[in-house]
Order: C-alpha cells, then sequence, then structure tokens
C-alpha cells in the first residue's frame, strides 16, 4: 500500500457579506418576519455557502459507507457480522429503509463498499473503495494502520470531488456496519473528552445487560489506548473504515462549499474527527436530526449543533438524514417561488 | 337564517385489537426493533384508525379556512385587516408558503370561505362557505351567535363528508385571519382553564410593547365573557368562523376515520374545541409541530400531545402540517415498501 496524499482541506469562509441581501429577499416574501424560523436559518446558510443570494440545490446524493469492525464478535452488537454485507445486498435490492426514504425524497444511492470483510458483487450502485476487509480486533491491537486511515479519508475526499464534477452539491452520508456505534463512542469520547459510559448507548437495540458488556468490553478497548486523543490516532486505534471514509467525504466537501447532512450518531462520528481536523466543516453542515440513543443528543451538544428532527430514530444508514432533506428542500422552495409583498399586493405591517 | 341540524359526531375507538398483527408487521422489516421511533408510532397509529393491518393514505387535502374578527382593528395585530382577503388571493394564486409546500408534497389545497369581510371572486380552488362577513367585535359584544358557531361547525362537517366521498383520508387544516392568533387565545385559556397572559403570544410578529397591548385589550375582552368556558359558548364570545369551521371539520373527519393533522396555535385551539367537545378526536389526530410562539407548547402539553417538529415556524396557514406530511408518508412507506429479514435473507438478532 503506497502512502496516501491526503491532507486535511482548506476549507472557504462563509460568504457573510451577503448576509443583507438574503435577509431581504427573506423578509420580502408573503409572511410575517422571521415566522419561517428555521426554514430561514436554512436558506440563509445555503445562500453563505454557496455564496450567492440565489442558493440552488442541484443534486444531492444518499452515500451509504459500509464496513466491518474486528470487535463485532466480542457482543458489542446483538447482532452477527454478516448482517453488513446481508444489509449491503439489501441496499443494492431497494429494500432497506434508507432506500425507501430516499425514493420518497427522489435521493439516489451509492453504497460504498469501504471495508467490508466479505467480497461483494459487482453492482452500479455499490462503489468499490474497500481499504481492508474489516478492520483488526481493536481489543487486542490497532483497528488500523496510519496509512490506512490515510487512504479512507483519500478515497472519502476522491468519491466526493468525483461527485462535485457530476454536478452534486449536497450529501447525505450514512453508514452500516455491524460494530460500528462501539466505534463511534470510542471516538467520541476520546475526541470530545466525554466519558465512554456517556458515550455508549443501546446501538442497534440493546437491553440493561447487554449496554453493560458492551461498555464493559468498550472500557477495555479504551484501557489499551488512552493516548488515541487525536483524529488520526482515535482512528488507528479503534476504526473503522467507513467512519474514516465518511469523514474523508464530509471534509472534501465542505471545500467545495457543498452541503453535509450529519445523520446519526455514527455519521456524528466520522463529523467529530473531519470537526477536530478543520472546524470549519461546522460552516457546511446541517444535523439532520438527534437519534433516540441518548449519547447522540451529547455528541451535537458539545459540537454546538441543534438537530432539526427529533423522531427517536436510531437506524443509521442516513435514515435520518434522508427525514430531514424535506426540511432543506422547503428551505429552498419558499425562497424561490413564495409571492412577495409587492407582487402579491399584499400590505405589509403598520 | 334556519338552525343548523349540527350535533357532535360520534367518532369510532381505535382498533386496539389490530396492534399484535401491525407491531408484527412493523418488527419483522429489516431494522432493530423500534429502530423508526415515532415512525412506527405513525404507522401503528394509522393501522389502528383505519382498522387494518395495511393502513393506506389514499388522498390528503389542505384546507385553509379564512375568517375576519371584528376585534382586528383595535391593534391585536400587526398587520392590517385587509391582509385576509389579500392572503386568500394569494392562495389562489400559488405564491403563498402553505403553496410551496403542498406543491413539494403533492398535496391539493383547498381555500374556504368561512367569514371573510369581503366579497371574494369565483374560483375553482375556493369554497364559498361564508357564514358571515367577518365576526363582531367581541370587545364589545358577542363575536358569533349561537346559531352561527352551528353553522360553521355544520358547514365544516359537511366539507369534511364530501371529501371522504371522493377518496380523501386525512386532512391537514390550516387558517388565515388577521386577528385569530387573539381569538385562539381566548379560547385556549378559556377552553384550558390557563392563564391568558400564558396563551398570548407575539402572533404574526409582535414586539414587546405589542404583546402587552395584546394582552391588555384581549384582558378587556375575557372580562366581559369570563363565563364563556363551554366549547359552543367560547366560540359564540371569541369567535371566530374559521376556527369553529375547522374544529367541525375535525370533529367530522375523525368520525369518518381520517387523518387529521393538528398544525399551529390557531388550528390548535380549534382542535382544542373539538376535543372539548369529543375527547375521542385526539385518537385521530398527530400533532404536525410546535410552533416557535410559546403559547403553542402550552396548549399542546395540556392536549397531551407530542409534536412531531420543533421548527421555530409560526405561519399558520397549514404550514405546520405540510411540512410534517412527508414525516406521516414515510411512515406508511416504510411498512408498504421495505424488506423483511425473511424476503432479503438477513440475519435477525441473536
Amino acid at each position: 500500500m503506497t502512502p496516501s496524499p491526503w491532507s486535511v482541506p482548506t476549507i472557504p469562509p462563509l460568504a457573510h457579506e451577503l448576509t443583507p441581501a438574503l435577509r431581504a429577499r427573506i423578509d420580502n416574501k408573503t409572511k410575517p418576519p422571521a415566522s419561517l424560523g428555521r426554514l430561514e436559518e436554512i436558506a440563509l446558510r445555503l445562500g453563505l455557502m454557496q455564496g450567492t443570494p440565489s442558493p440552488k440545490l442541484t443534486q444531492a446524493t444518499v452515500l451509504v459507507f459500509a464496513g466491518d469492525h474486528g470487535f463485532a464478535r466480542e457482543g458489542v452488537s446483538p447482532f452477527p457480522p454478516e448482517v453488513t454485507p446481508q444489509m449491503v445486498l439489501n441496499f443494492l435490492a431497494g429494500g432497506a429503509c434508507i432506500n425507501v426514504l430516499a425514493r420518497m425524497s427522489g435521493l439516489p444511492i451509492k453504497v460504498i463498499d469501504a471495508g467490508v470483510a466479505s467480497d461483494l458483487p459487482d453492482h452500479p450502485d455499490l462503489l468499490k473503495l474497500k481499504v481492508r476487509a474489516g478492520t483488526r480486533n481493536a481489543l487486542h491491537e490497532d483497528a488500523l494502520t496510519a496509512d490506512e486511515v490515510l487512504l479512507c479519508l483519500a478515497r472519502g475526499a476522491a468519491l466526493v470531488r468525483d461527485l462535485a464534477r457530476s454536478g452534486v452539491n449536497a450529501i447525505l452520508p450514512g453508514e452500516m456496519g455491524i460494530g460500528n456505534s462501539s466505534a463511534a463512542a470510542l471516538l467520541t469520547s476520546a475526541l470530545l473528552d466525554l466519558p465512554l459510559s456517556e458515550c455508549v448507548g443501546v446501538g442497534a437495540g440493546h437491553d440493561h445487560a447487554g449496554v453493560a458488556r458492551k461498555l464493559e468490553i468498550l472500557s477495555r478497548v479504551q484501557r489499551r489506548r488512552p493516548d488515541a486523543t487525536t483524529p488520526l490516532d482515535a482512528l488507528v486505534a479503534f476504526g473503522g473504515c467507513e467512519i474514516a471514509m465518511m469523514a474523508g467525504a464530509m471534509l472534501e466537501a465542505a471545500s467545495l462549499r457543498m452541503l453535509v447532512m450529519v445523520d446519526g450518531i455514527i455519521a456524528t462520528s466520522a463529523f467529530t474527527v473531519a470537526a477536530k481536523l478543520n472546524p470549519a466543516v461546522l460552516d457546511y453542515a446541517l444535523f439532520a436530526h438527534t437519534s433516540g440513543d441518548g449519547p447522540h443528543k451529547l455528541a451535537i451538544k458539545a459540537l454546538g449543533g441543534r438537530p432539526l428532527l427529533d423522531l427517536d430514530m436510531r437506524l443509521g444508514e442516513g435514515t435520518g438524514a434522508a427525514m430531514a432533506w424535506p426540511i432543506v428542500r422547503a428551505s429552498l422552495a419558499f425562497l424561490d417561488e413564495m409571492a412577495t409583498f409587492e407582487s402579491a399586493a399584499v400590505s405589509n405591517r403598520n
């Protein structure tokens, strides 16, 4: 494996000089000022991101990053590891929840093999960017090498550059990987300096005893590598490929002024890695939802975010991002399509 | 005006015996149990409402009830009363926010003249059900007579029966009426036994002094009619036509097992009237959102509801209901379209 040329991308500042022009457009629509709340906030932000008073969503894409985790057989998940490739096939066949929600919003899906342990068939919607066939077991050794982490980040970045060239200006990254809420908990604890016990949630549906066992195992992983507190070293120590590749995709998207919709607890751990590498990625991100899993709320708060939705969802795959997508679309739709007080001959306030 | 034949409709109980069948369908989808949170709750409820393990949304419609208020010239709103008919024309021309959001979700809109003070032109999307040309000024006399209130309720019910016959099984009622957040505040205070000061919000965008003035005026209205604490008498005392007609529509919809999406603070006051007349209407309702106006949160809480969205919107028109519509659609889409563990050959949990 040759060393990757990846380095942290530069992210352009928001075009704050356009705030007055955008506010004027928003306030002249036939509605009381500020009455569209967060829709107005999103419309404004998209204008500042894109550097125009007329922001557009040209094309958005769901990206489902898949990877396996060496410690998945230690009992950190109630589901067996073979579910990762089975769910990839389910995505490709169109039968998973993210397929249903993406279809509803007209969003295409690409599935990325970032590090699934088994071989996957060829499929037009599957991008084979596998860095390794599952991470090493982080209970006993580092999950990834530094070169593997850089390769994940570089492949995520290259993927987004390709999408940008094809006209995509918004990404909805999601993930699939049995065991990856464990990697997310370890990354979140290490990078946001939160106690591990507050970062471990029910994941794919543990009962109380399951959560206790998961915490016990993850505490042992953390004790092996208490020094892994920088973003790259934490990815080396804990994995996984899909999280690292997603982080690379998020940073590259922000560098290209694309919108990044942040999904659930695992995507948020990837976003945490990205934000620790370059905090300006926050300017290009919207937190789609807060999941029903407690640690997600905590992580979003630590990042200073405010989620759009709170529907007790905790499925991953990008489903939270896809559920929030109509809100983003509505934000630009009102800006583009609503009449102004003048055009509709409506009297403005006294 | 002949007395109306309206009486409170009977509302059928939910088909609770179908809970196990619905839960089995939901839990066999390829996802961890309960991981779709409120989407699962909605899918279950729609099944219990419709009395089938395979609920469908055949057709949903936005209904914008418009009416004027006699006390609108007293300074309770920052907008002049002529904005009511101007906004009706804006709805009919497709330029208002509700038009944009409804188009986005493929929802048709009907605008109902329940009690606009001026004459309106003929238009295929305008239903002329005017009961009177604006309410009387509730500062000095009752806003409506008892017969006018019953006629509003009866016309709302008849409208919904017509919609049901044409295949509609979900309604998204919204409203337009300068001054109607004042009527809503008076109704909410009277029917939910809340202090008026906690029921008066910024409405269409009052500043601090404007809210104080609004509260002062509404306190005088309330002092004129402290005895108006039953639903029908409160409508008589405070109005308005659009709120009464909406309440009639909501009750009739529930009696026909249709879904009622409850919008903002004014629609919630109509729903409060409906719930006080027949609490079973709650079984057929979803609270679409909580608005950025504080009293709305209070009213929803008093009704025992939990809003789907919290986006700081406070525009009315049905915009909150329309924004929540994709969540309802997603709830049935996952139930209809997701693969099962068997069909996708995905291993279930250990």
